[in-house]
């Protein structure tokens, strides 16, 4: 199991007129915690995409557990379960402090720059699978 | 079971890089069909919150099934396939044309101004009712 | 001077924690009244970006001057004081009913695919130019 | 003059179909920038809303310079030219390492929880003060 953490802070913009969190926010909160977990696997999603691979959400789920507000420091925790194959789907924690705030999923695969479905890039195996080794062996 | 059907016209702000509506933009879009399915059964969501009532999303689950693009008309429909009790569940189908873009599903429940789990208004409930037997009689 | 005018319902997305909309959602209500006008034209942008042409937004100006709420609609007016040039000045007022809410500006000029500054597109400099004859014959 | 520089990473919500950071995904930058500014002054935004105050944007203003992209750490340098009074204007630069991508200015006044214009709180006006004085000590 790999996991990364990355910490956002809330920003005006995505609050609503019920005063916390709109719950569409937290689409883009996952994508820095996704983003984060690429940067510490040295695989960054800049660099795939300069190389002709996007890695598009294929479906998301998000279950909202308590309210979040302006200015809150929110942790976003992205699980990999599995080694990633060729579709792959991480699992997400949003934590204020201890308070659990939502939990969620997404599935991904890569595509070319057309869309089409391809193999993931070799670096992208390479680097999970070392990831993987060593988390089984440190785990 | 009751359904509703609104359009959205995808605006430039809610595409991505990637040339594609970004999977966040689903979100208001799946809110716009709400709100349309509401005022159909004449309870419009804004007099519900001014009567008190809010009606937070408990989770949302998307899957992403074809790309949907600037300017696309988006047909948004609403399902709710049982009669709502305290809990209850929506769902959803994006197409443009005849092309399935994107299903989905929400939960809900009502909570007073303070956040706090409440009861269905009454109002919500006997319309809904309502609908739901003239449903049965027609379909 | 040409002038064109589209609808928009305010969405729950949209408004913040004071309650009304966020300053930021007014950004895409100028680009729906922007695309409209084009529309009208008969000049859909869509169309333009197909054949290689992109109209970026170089500035924007907005003076916020009563809030707008969830649910509102609001009429977004797009005003062109004169024909379009290599670059050219848009002006918008949004209202509700007789309420005015915002106004503001933007200026824009053509870009190749690439991003390099372009003449307009014959067919657009043509249509503009029609409209404002037939502008200066009714007005 | 009081300055404050803080950093955002761009996310690839917030870029579109041009392949750049959306015009509109600006204004979160900004409030980011207030937001650090006020942080700096010791003057938490979250805390004065707590105390009923508000600060509404009356008129914000954005010239883009060069395009910015998806995964930029982009500098916003945020610049309070003159001491606050009832209202009181802000200046914005954003950058990517020396390139000026964008420059701005909104317009700010208090309101309180009724959205009615008041006086700028008290310790408002004398944390500002009191930078304003070690400004022109420093300065």
């Amino acid at each position: 199991m790999l996991t990364a953490t990355t910490e956002i802070r809330v920003r005006y913009a995505e609050t609503d007129a019920m005063g916390v969190v709109h719950h569409g926010s937290y689409i883009p909160y996952l994508e820095c915690g996704r983003i984060h977990l690429l940067d510490k696997l040295d695989l960054p999603y800049v660099e795939m995409e300069k190389n002709g691979f996007r890695l598009p959400v294929l479906a998301v789920n998000l279950r909202y557990r308590q309210p979040a507000f302006f200015d809150d420091r929110l942790a976003i925790t992205v699980i990999m379960k599995e080694p990633p194959s060729v579709r792959f789907t991480l699992h997400y924690e949003v934590k204020r402090g201890n308070t659990l705030i939502a939990t969620g999923s997404s599935e991904h695969a890569f595509v070319d720059s057309n869309g089409q479905p391809v193999r993931p890039p070799e670096t992208f195996k390479k680097k999970t699978q070392i990831a993987w080794n060593i988390a089984e062996m440190t785990g």
